[in-house]
């Protein structure tokens, strides 16, 4: 047995048993142990951005890690932007690199660079192997990092440690996973007595895995009693939504906007979150979007039991029994007909939405009102860019399909984010996932527009407008798909893009549709 | 005047006037900047491997560098992987990276990340400005870096900086750049002796801007006088070629070949190079290509002044007067009938090669016959991946047609590869690039198959081979291209190859040709 071979096992006895790759001439071994244990699913990615976002997909939706394997500097440094969303989301998610033998690396050859610097920038750990007999233990405590600590855990694998011998006996074991601590009481009492007195002042903002499940329920039943409202983050990593869920308010992108829907607020308590800040800074607005005077407490950190201290706080205020709110009766508005618009899209893709779907947002500035509508909806988990890294939308999407095999994945998607990752769409074609993808083609960096007014710059000339506009040459959409054997088609109606969508939900496999806007 | 005008100004006022940009909202006042300077040419990319891969293409043929511009970290995460290459080839590169504002940092905004660890890791040289007056001495010490010692050097700069405004006096100053530093005479008569006596089992490496213009005249000459051979590197960043030119021999790439071809050799001396080792490690085979017991010297280092060197070399040896060896005259097989193939795709690409065309080669398994053929044909540059980070290919084609707008760029790109940075195309289509792309359709990480051997991995089955298959759906480069707005077509013979590839070089515009092998 050889040190690849014992990754292998480590991992899948560990509970990891779909890979996302892309891998090199100095994962060859890791790649030849994979091939004697078919209990491991392997997902080629074209390029490592779609193998890291996917397996950001994959950890947000199964709530267990994927790992990935990346080829080298290199390889990890075209995955770490989608990393970096997943470290933002507090996914699981074991990052495997490999390198050359360690006696090579002072030859310092031409794909030699500083992994492990790499790395750390967007990973909350990071362990190199030192030799077969340490891929083990190695492989133990990065699979904890990333479960006990949800985030990224990278490994790098030396291939002399990877094809070298294991000379320790018996077999692979399991990662140990300690529980998540437990808030302590006290914090408890204290931030219950805080809420009963804020009243309909105070509010909860969720985040990680707060907004779902147990938690989200006893987060609906805690402002029930109290009169607290409940936020999620601009960017979220997962929510429940739809029918019988409790409804959640989104901080909104625009600084004036966020700062308004804040402003009442006495004391914010974070559950899984940290203090909400503007996305970016503007000349002479704030960064802060919370009033003055407004008390910030931590009831959870991410890395805590939040469901236990959500079910003791709600014991503690009497909530149990509370009957949390649940989505406000939106009238859905009547089908668009006509030349079809951003809005037109968001209103038949939410009257539409298949039951359980993963609702995959990367719509940037289009589809805005989807969210809205989606809120009485079937009920559907809604995945976004957490980290702001854009190219996320459709690996998430492989990532979200391969976690879920029998739920519809939709996804919105802008089409300038979409190109950073349009690999992705070979993926779907070939796993044969069940992913329907919408293209806003409105041929723009239209976000860029909108934010080159908010930094304070008005009118554009040549040189600002060949940056920020993408139709010149317009991009193909349908042909870029069938490019990469997705099947596609355009609509430039509401007609036909209710058409395509509806056939679409109910198909299996993958679709596209280009809706130019 | 703001400090992004700053910038702009300092850029222009040192001849850099290309800029490769991926820009965000931080960057934003730096567009605006740049929409008041209509001497700079702005270049959109639509992924950020795209710009920095084009701007080391335009450093390489124009010998300046070119600015990028990226988005936070992840965006230069994005762009690592081609600054890994660019830094093998030595390219001068001035890589601009936005960020948040100084003031904004400490609230870890969900985009926030390590930009210096990201960027020390492919840079020479990292500055952040620290404020609006400091852009300018910023920008200044890092275009002298980037030119000085030959590589990519990184301005980081927050958006406070690039929107405040600048209090010093006067214009913009062009950087001062040194001189490069002169090789001490000493040096060179104790290499000229060395020489003389080694004769025929000397070799000379030549690497950096060695392999061209009067360097490569001059080491012609050097070794027509003292019999030494002349060698470039596996994966060389330019060297000029063809006709009337000086031929190198390329260390191969497979350890057996490379230690083969240097077993004679008792000194090598280096020319802007490092010694060379082997690409990748394997069990059981050596780091070293080099024989027992061979001197290695080195003449000049890649920072130094490597033309003068090697003149005061020539002269010291009495070979200013030599004549150099030229390409040998190896004849060119008939034109190829009948199903394509590798090969016959390289002799007739060779065959029909435009006068001072650009050559960048990222055929990786295909087209290797190319090199041979070429070596007797028309004047031409030739580009390689030089740091092994694939998706090099294109990206350096959209850099070099844009710093060479008269000649013809023929792009050898594997399909593999190609699809890492196959964004590029919509860059050639929107700039009217004269470039042609000949995708080397094998529908595989072919590469990968040749290393599962050389690491001892024989026989493949379910998890390894659906890793290095990329058939499974085949990709369709031809709808790929035309969803960028890329005239392209496919051939399956090489009657229908060679009336392409005829057509395509005396068109203007980029055309793509998917030669299905």
């Amino acid at each position: 047995m050889n040190g690849a071979d014992r990754l292998c096992d480590t991992l899948l006895a560990s509970g990891i048993d779909v890979c996302f790759a892309n891998p090199g001439t100095s994962e060859m071994h890791f790649v030849a142990a994979l091939d004697r244990k078919p209990a491991m699913r392997c997902v080629l990615a074209l390029f490592e951005g779609v193998a890291t976002g996917a397996a950001d997909g994959y950890g947000r939706m199964a709530g267990r890690p994927a790992a990935t394997l990346l080829h080298t500097g290199p390889g990890l440094a075209n995955g770490l932007a989608n990393l970096h969303n997943a470290r933002r989301a507090r996914t699981p998610l074991v990052n495997i690199v490999g390198d050359h033998a360690t006696y090579h690396l002072g030859f310092d050859a031409p794909l030699t660079s500083d992994i492990d610097s790499l790395a750390r920038s967007m990973s909350s750990f990071v362990r190199r192997a030192t030799g077969p007999d340490d891929v083990g233990p190695a492989a133990e405590a990065t699979i904890a990092a990333a479960i006990e600590r949800p985030g990224v855990a990278t490994l790098i694998l030396p291939s002399d440690a990877a094809w070298g011998s294991v000379t320790t006996d018996g077999d692979a074991r399991p990662a140990r996973i300690a529980s998540p601590p437990r808030v302590e009481e006290a914090r408890i009492a204290e931030l219950a007595s805080a809420l009963a007195a804020a009243g309909g002042r105070a509010g909860l903002l969720l985040a990680g895995t707060a907004p779902r499940g147990t938690a989200l329920e006893m987060a609906g039943r805690i402002a029930a009693k109290t009169g607290a409202r409940l936020f999620e983050e601009v960017l979220n990593g997962r929510s429940e939504r739809g029918v019988d869920r409790v409804p959640l308010e989104r901080i909104p992108y625009p600084i004036a906007q966020a700062t308004a829907a804040l402003a009442d607020l006495t004391l914010l308590v974070l559950v899984g979150a940290r203090e909400p800040v503007a996305f970016f800074a503007y000349p002479g607005k704030p960064s802060r979007l919370l009033p003055a005077g407004c008390d910030v407490a931590t009831l959870v950190e991410a890395d805590d039991d939040i469901p236990d201290a959500l079910e003791r706080l709600a014991d503690r205020l009497g909530a149990r029994q509370s009957s949390p709110r649940r989505p406000d009766a939106v009238p859905m508005p009547a089908m668009p007909s006509g030349p079809l618009n951003e809005d037109a899209v968001s209103i038949i893709a939410a009257a539409v939405l298949p039951e359980q779907a993963i609702v995959v947002d990367e719509g940037l500035t289009s589809g805005r009102r989807f969210y809205a509508l989606s809120a009485q909806g079937p009920q559907h988990d809604y995945m976004m860019c957490t980290g702001g890294a854009i190219g996320t939308g459709m690996p998430l999407s492989v990532g979200a399909a391969i976690a879920c095999p029998d739920r519809k994945v939709v996804t919105l998607q802008a089409d300038g984010s979409g190109m950073y990752t349009l690999q992705a769409l070979w993926t779907a074609a070939r796993e044969k996932l069940d992913v329907v993808v919408i293209v806003f083609a409105n041929r723009a960096y239209a976000i860029l527009r909108l934010e080159m007014g908010n930094v304070g710059v008005t009118g554009f000339g040549h040189n600002a407008d060949r940056m920020l506009r993408l139709d010149e040459p317009a991009l193909d959409w349908v042909s870029l798909a069938h490019g990469m054997g997705v099947e596609a088609a355009r609509a430039e109606t509401c007609e036909r893009f209710a058409d395509l969508y509806r056939s679409a939900v109910v198909r299996k496999g993958p679709f596209l549709i280009e809706a130019v806007i």
